[in-house]
């Protein structure tokens, strides 16, 4: 068993990269013979290993590393159909890939997953670090234990107990948690924003998903709701709010999000998918420009809200190419940016990306992990 | 000087009450000699005193707790006009308060607090403790150091390194926070909601003020920008969005606050007071009655945006009474609730306050305080 020294060891070199005895000493405020017990731990047990030593002014200083080889993961991304099932090792490299349908019914669902698990796990090459714990990414409201979907209304899911049913099949330690948490978990450990205190996520998909970091931390909220602007309200002037599928009326996702775009574009005799209906808005067919101005502009304002009540250093909008590149996206840039307060000494970046189903798997994935280097789900 | 061990035993007992001995070595997983080395130098120093033995299975157990008298703080207010100071002991017990006029011109300003601070201290009982810091609350930006007011558009401040002038003239540390901010430091030390990991406050005045703590800490932002609604778009429809004094358009601050009010009455010939206003709507008067349901229903989906980002266990909002009890404070309630997702397993409290001045000058007085008892200004 590792204890809290050898986890505050792991974490700092994920979080920092490489760094020696001394400098682990000088980082925890612990002594060089405590720090050099913990490594040698971490060493007989293959999870860090030294580089070559580095000469400097005094003693040679040899640079301890977390081995990328030292355990694998599994994340599972149930956040669209087909399902994701990713590999990975500890630096967060995906080894191997296999789509899956996504079934709504929770044993078949939970057998499926079980048995592609297996699969998987028997394809593991015997240089790679054994298999150590699974993560699992659902669009929908996971419980503090981080084992329970609690709801998800794309599956149709109440009170499913998914994680100890995987656990049970797999023998694996398994942690679950909403597919916006799993995806700002993975950015946060091995995205271009890794490290990055305080910033937010938002993919835009059926819903809208979004996440934020804060303090250097996942914001989980009181009871995991935290980034649930899909169903926040988008306008004050209610008569024209449309009904959402939550019972409310004028959610964010009854304007801005694919379903909200396909629901008008079909309304027009228009095409439903996104890239024909930004090329013919680009060719300036009126209804087309005014369904994705509209869609983009109320994306923008949520996006804008989103910086005046957060402040993040950064909000990266996951989004369709084709929405990305077009009127969707220019919308959605120029309304957050007139309506983002002006300061002198603060901007919020927003970065654009191609929606990357593979993201939320890999955050799933990079959830097992963390309960393996942290011994917790946070950092 | 106090070491991080003595800040983590301040910590705890400030916190969390009174604990014994054995009870701070197991929280903080050190031995019992360390603690009690420690707790010696805090007993020397007269922070800490010891209360009635409890005798119970064992040896009788001693609880200590920090002493009310051990230190005194100024807290400043300029959220408003007149400022407010308080001078308030270890336990956040107001001792002594004064009213000055808020000074806009920097040096006079200064000049003020500086003499009043030299009264109140002169007015310092014996048995009181020593003065040992002043925080200063203001309705704008500040800078990381929590010296430097960066903007403040109620007094026209730019760059004014107010922390910095006021401790040269006092000789006393001095921090610095936004209103909003400091409000909720106070209440996360001394309210009702003392200890919630994730609630948010909101306080309806000239602008709109509104801070968090989430995971148990104050959310600051990248920029110390979290929380500033008041310059949150609030509606999609921008055609009749009503310019806002920042310079955009369609501002919460616009339709919601004080000024908004009190702008659509006397442009409807009607009262500007809240009390009035709220009088003749209660009486049925269409344009009053028309004018507080825009307000208070612009806050309301405003609170409910805010519950969909964060999920907080509570919302405070603080409201002047006549609003509070009127018809503001019903449409608030009744959009916010109406537009938050249904959820079984989790419903944000929104808790009514009536708007107290001295609780900005309070929260700063805790601030100071914090940097006493744990070394920094978070938790």
């Amino acid at each position: 068993m590792l204890s809290s020294g050898h986890y505050q060891i792991l974490s700092i070199l994920s979080r920092k990269g490489a760094k020696s005895r001394s400098e682990l000493a000088a980082e925890l405020g612990l002594s060089k013979a405590g720090i050099s017990a913990l490594v040698r731990d971490l060493l007989e047990k293959h999870i860090l290993s030294e580089q070559e030593p580095v000469h400097g002014a005094g003693r040679p200083s040899v640079p301890l590393v977390v081995r990328a080889n030292a355990a694998s993961f599994i994340g599972i991304s149930l956040q669209d159909d087909p399902a994701v099932v990713v590999l990975t090792d500890l630096h967060g490299t995906t080894l191997n890939r296999v789509e899956l349908p996504r079934l709504a019914e929770p044993e078949a669902c939970i057998a499926l997953l079980a048995s592609t698990v297996k699969t998987v796990r028997s394809a593991l090459p015997r240089d790679r670090g054994k298999l150590s714990g699974i993560g699992l990414a659902l669009p929908g409201f996971v419980a503090r234990d981080r084992q329970t979907c609690l709801t998800c209304t794309a599956l149709g899911w109440r009170n499913i107990n998914i994680g100890a049913a995987l656990a049970e099949r797999t023998g694996l330690p398994v942690w679950v948690e909403n597919d916006a948490k799993a995806l700002i978990l993975g950015e946060q450990l091995f995205g271009p924003l890794k490290g990055s205190p305080d910033f937010s996520m938002i993919f835009v998909s059926h819903g809208i998903g979004c996440a934020h970091i804060v303090n250097g931390r996942l914001l989980w909220g009181n009871a995991g709701g935290a980034g649930e602007i899909s169903h926040a309200p988008i306008t004050v002037d209610m008569p024209q709010a449309l009904p959402c599928r939550c019972g409310n009326r004028g959610c964010l996702e009854t304007v801005a999000s694919l379903l909200a775009i396909g629901n008008a574009a079909r309304l027009a005799n228009l095409p439903t998918n996104m890239q024909d209906l930004t090329r013919l808005a680009a060719e300036g067919r009126a209804e087309a420009v005014s369904i994705l101005h509209r869609a983009g502009s109320a994306m923008g304002i949520a996006t804008a809200q989103l910086i005046q009540m957060l402040d993040p250093s950064h909000v990266v909008v996951m989004l369709d190419p084709a929405l990305k590149d077009g009127v969707y996206g220019h919308a959605l840039q120029y309304e957050a940016e007139s309506h983002i307060l002006h300061r002198t000494n603060a901007c919020t970046m927003i970065n654009f990306r191609d929606f990357a189903p593979d993201s939320f798997a890999r955050g799933a994935a990079s959830l097992a992990m963390r309960y393996f280097i942290f011994g917790h789900g946070g950092i």
